[in-house]
């Protein structure tokens, strides 16, 4: 590729098909595109069949089918999140997609199988996080991986969660989805040995500020093994999820 | 009391004993005064021995001795919160107190026994939240109070915390001390059914802003029956536990 | 009850009738459920019939319907919180509710007697105070409280809460409730000797900042005996006061 | 004055003793010159005696000295706020001051007389807002008013200022200091009849964030007449309150 | 007044008119009621036909209907403030008032004429700070001042408001209503002689933050004589503004 | 000019044609008039033809026709920004302008042609910043600036900046455009000598709470040449890179 | 351990040695001393010789020396983070440590030799924020990870950072530690395909507010793979990296 | 230089001497090498003499000395910023330092002397703003630029601006100094055509946080032209008006 056409254009050098100077104009922006592309490449070595992904918020239907077709064009996958029911509407009058209501995230082509055995947990404090801890697991699962969900395991209800314990302790990754007081990420981040990725959400009302408690609160949490994402930003997290899940290993 | 003096003075005027001018200015401070003293009265009726308590912050020794004197004059016990142990050393020089350096409280007169089988659990999620807690339980103590204090049951390390699951199950009200992501005060709220005043701390650093972060995660907490009180003040928590305790009755 | 199934599985083990290592996997999850349910039961033991409590705000129609149902089928009165009047419609259609659009609570089944002499004052320092402080008042008497309502009683006109002391010296535990500057806390903590539960709303506007400047009024009074629980969490404060009100005796 | 001096100009101009080319020169800066000393000379024509303000913090010694001496040559008094009790001494070694530590103003020349019969009243929620309430004082002092001291008339004791009732109501202009929740404000706001000047002070702890509770509380005021000055601004409301209280009238 | 009510009431005991028993219920909330009603009367004593205030904001038409009949019953004006098109509509289907649309307030009964010759000067930086200057203007000419206007005078472009100095140099009382950088606040107390009372808008966008920037600024100001009022409190500035206007003396 | 006309004034009392006292008064106003039209003249005289702005939020179709009309009668072109959609419709029905809806901008009368050869780059982190960027890039071409755009440009995709580095070097100014962690400002600061105007913009959702990620993280840039204007300001930063743009030259 | 007493005491209940009650009674407490201990036997499962930490900040040097002799005890290397030089000369004197006083870190025991491959990358955006990062990569090396360190490549010179692309390429996860405008964790997130553990430090002055702007910047970051540590917070950080790093195999 | 080096490797190739593979590795650094050194390179192009510059903050005298003496040794004069006057002190024995106590500024090796006609006006509201205002004279003037200072002029005195106007008017770019209500950056944005860089101080107490009232005045300004630095940045605002002056021409 990139490195491929550097050499390329360093053998016309050499052969003398084109003048140092004029080969010297082409490179210029050579490292720069490489190292773009580079990077998408090392995800493919990695793992076969990643989608790329549309973030949908603001963006119109038809940019958004633009890309899409684009997208598909080049033979991968595409998942697009924050899509609104009447865009994801609109979208699917143009192109096949399946469309999601609870986490908003559409789907074009054809959904990548699970490629990993490590399980992704995801968890909320309460039943009104469940939209973006689905954003969160829609997103693994359409990376390749199997995800467990414990929805509304709250910490004011702490038996609901250690009832569960079998299912945390299974996780390779743990996402934590509360509004509130956002403990969740710090008790489950004391009971697992594993990375716990804490999402906070804006879910509640007056001190809570759109999600500040819970942003605070994850933040200074006092178990180790816990990071947090920005308010609401489950694709972040189950993205990142997935990050770490495949670097326990892939399927043979 | 304080109706009779009214009566007694509109009989006098009915009696000619004085006249209606002078009777209405013997009325015009009548209902406040009366209004300060019967708070006070109501107090002493309900339980002797209460001592009075004073702010030591941002008071000279000096000021402090005197203000002790004349309360011990009145025949009561003297708490003082919030006294260094600088000033301590000065007002012992003069008064005779016993002086808590953990808490900060000095005691002057005599310390009230039990005087309810109610018993207060103070709880802290670290080390360094004990001495906001000591403020609160020797408060709490100093008003007549049976306190169990458990210490450092963070919900990072939620087996210490549920170790003592008889000791929080045997109290009348809790009084949760924590810093950093002040879950502490959701989780036993959620494990609880009694009052429990949630005291956040300053300890921490970093996005902890002050105990700003502990403030707002025990606001809001979606455990019920969790209030919550000003940053640092354990002795607003020990005397409202102390409120409530006696409540729930006290020894016959 | 879970105490028995454990002992129950003891004797399995004793009986030979399940092996140690079995009998290890079954005990696991034991003590967290015993948990959950020891603690319903002692809500139970302690005053029969407390209704069940659904935070309505984010729940579908459908979803209250049937959480509804699933609980009057268990024996409770159901109170249903931050209901909708569009919700409450919905809602009624399918089971008999009876609907208060002021504090937005709907109540399904037997409605508790008072069945404690105690009394809560609920007071409120405007007339836009007054949804918040219905749904303190109302929560509270639905969970048996004699209540009695204080409103308007704001401090830039000190003669109407003055004109009404006797009401506040009557009660067991007071909720103040106060939007703005939020000072009415501060004054009726000063005036009663008991429990004073302050309750910010975000009424207001300009600097009040969604009720911040309430909440860090009530946090930082000098009165004790006050604490402070989340902006416009009428239900905490009634649920709490009613949690305070029972300690000091039911009736006989 | 000014404007003499610009006729002055354009009468030499009319003369033929300056060229209308130098007299625009001349013109060029007056009217902001002019603008200046106007404001000076209203103050002087309207109350005579009136000392010259400096704010000491953020100077030297050697600068306060300096101003000072080269205001003591223009005849009036010299008024130095917040001047630090070391900065004190060192200026009085120089110049003949006399310094009152606590609310940390010193005073050079001679200080005017009471010429108004309008009282000021200042009043502080607690003790420790007494320094903050005595620069406002002193700077009333200072500026020819009569000043009442009404000091720990909280609001948690409502008593207390209750019964001072008829020295409120005496005061023109009422200057309201209080840290914490700074309810003070709205009470006497609510009481008067007359400008409050609210005063938000920085004493307290936690949750106030350097006074930042008391401010927005003040702001928040529901009681009509009242208006807010910065946080521990004492010189502010004392200066305010003095400009009020002559508009009242002053001494024949 | 009142204290002629007491002095009758006593007189009547002492004239055995009624018995000392009854005389006591009598008085019991007489202070209150006076310390209400004293407050109203000293302002009839001082200017007869000040209107009474509703707070239209969070007030069914129904609910102003019914308080303003009520006070044009008992002889005074009414200023409604924060009215919006479609209740001030629905009131005057019921009741005769006059609306003004910009400043959303309505007034019933006889206005007052101009009872003082002081005037009072309303200043705005922009001209999308008009709406809230003109609820300061509208309630000051309600209480019987002068209003002079001066709009869109905001410091980027001094002249202009250099330009009317004369203007502001007349007034007695000044308010200074701006938003964004408030900066208006401190050269209008810089040029004049005389309280000004600033008036923060959340008139602006992005780090305005809702009017907080102005806000601050105001209350930073270094200039002497200024103080703030809530954002966007128009009525409370032009109440003060009254009130200290009416200090310098009222028409003979 | 102005200069002129004070000479005028000053010969005239030397002529005896006015008297002084008449000519003070004539004088009074002038230097500040003197002020405002010299600022206008003095863009004059540097750049014939740059159009006068009307800011169009908050003001009526019927308003801008107005202003827009009277300034056309001077002879200059009109620049109108954040005009709605709705509101251009209005404004074209009475006057031809070009609208541009994605910069919300509309012009009137003729556009001034690029006079000068230096460049604006204006470069934005994402799509959605977009408006904010035309609202930049527009108001600087309508001052007469070429103008290079380099959307999409953000950190996080660092090659697509690099791509373009020698788009960046040829700027004089460039203005950055981002939302969000606003990095690309401090990125461009870095690469680029020249002065950069940073826009911190509203776009993003959660712990951007309205733009202030992106100004904290801007005002705190470590790059040199880096200031800051309003969240949202387009035209700010367009206005001020024209600004500094013509300082580096115009054609002759 | 645990498990083994576990299945102990009911190998001794099928034995008959203790009766189920008693067994009952010993149960209950166990599976939270497992629930505890499980978690560390799962570590030590996974990699011998990982030591145990002691959060110094809040110690005494004598609590210190305690804890540490009772866990050398239990056979672990010691990590003691945050202990100031001071402390750390106290220690010293009772156990042997070896003490880094830049990232204020002591280790008692034998160190652990790295026992993975991969390699964990620490840079920061400048030199200042050194400290911290050092507290992260001494943690992730007494964990037995290799660690690069990148300092000083902060964003404003983009090259030194592009220089060492190589070496980010290279890493299995990376520590983006920086203050200011925290733009590094956005940089490294887009060039990098794997974690990105960001933590904000304080380091900086004015609008970094304690270093608020650098959260909220690496919050906000729109690159993947990027989560969030509390501000300063490089052992959190460290410890993370360790845990992700580990899931990507250990040296066999 | 580094554009020789490519070109130079290129015709190695050519010649054969080196191998398109091996020429691909030198490459692969070299435009990232090359970015820092041509800006540099541009810098010393377009004006020979500028100094680099240290920010002392937060380095060792021995690390100053160590950088400074390594610049020197290019050939550059160092300038070295927030050095505290016992750094300088140290420094200053080890190398030839000219040090000025106000602006913490010192400098090494040959000062430049002005190489451009056009003027910075270097203006401060306050006296204590002055150390802010010299960070940017000092750092104005050793990059070549005349500077004239206007300290004390703030709006609250309107005319000690004004009376300055010639020497604002004569400005190519103002640094505009201010704390507390920040309003002179507007005040000057709105008299002068050029620039105006605001650079807001912290000076200042109470409701002025730190800096942040004059911070969110100044980003508000209304005035165009208008751009603003970080709190206390008088560095950075003399960097960028040095920039910006020198685009405006430089002495032949």
């Amino acid at each position: 590729m990139e490195q491929d056409r550097i050499l390329q254009i360093l053998q016309e050098v050499k052969a003398g098909a084109v003048t140092p100077e004029q080969a010297m104009l082409d490179l210029k922006m050579c490292p720069f595109e490489d190292l773009g592309y580079a990077k998408v490449d090392h995800h493919r070595a990695l793992r076969q069949g990643v989608p790329e992904v549309i973030f949908g918020s603001g963006k119109t239907p038809g940019q958004i089918v633009g890309i899409t077709r684009s997208m598909l064009a080049r033979g991968s996958g595409v998942l697009i999140t924050r899509l609104s029911p009447e865009a994801a509407e609109a979208v699917a009058a143009e192109i096949e997609i399946s469309y999601d209501p609870v986490s908003r995230i559409a789907f074009a082509g054809e959904r990548p199988a699970p490629d990993t055995e490590g399980r992704i947990v995801v968890a909320t404090g309460g039943t009104s996080d469940i939209p973006v801890a689905e954003e969160a697991a829609v997103t693994a699962e359409s990376l390749g991986n199997p995800v467990e969900r414990l929805y509304d395991v709250g910490v004011a209800g702490l038996h609901r969660l250690l009832a569960k314990l079998d299912v945390l302790m299974s996780a390779r990754v743990v996402v934590a989805v509360a509004g509130m007081e956002g403990a969740l990420a710090s008790v489950i981040g004391g009971l697992c040995d594993c990375p716990v990725i804490a999402v906070p959400t804006s879910i509640g009302y007056g001190a809570n500020f759109g999600g500040l408690s819970a942003l605070l609160s994850m933040l200074n949490s006092c178990a180790s093994g816990v990071s947090v994402v920005n308010i609401d930003n489950g694709f972040g997290a189950g993205y990142l999820a997935s990050m770490i899940n495949h670097m326990g290993g892939t399927k043979s």
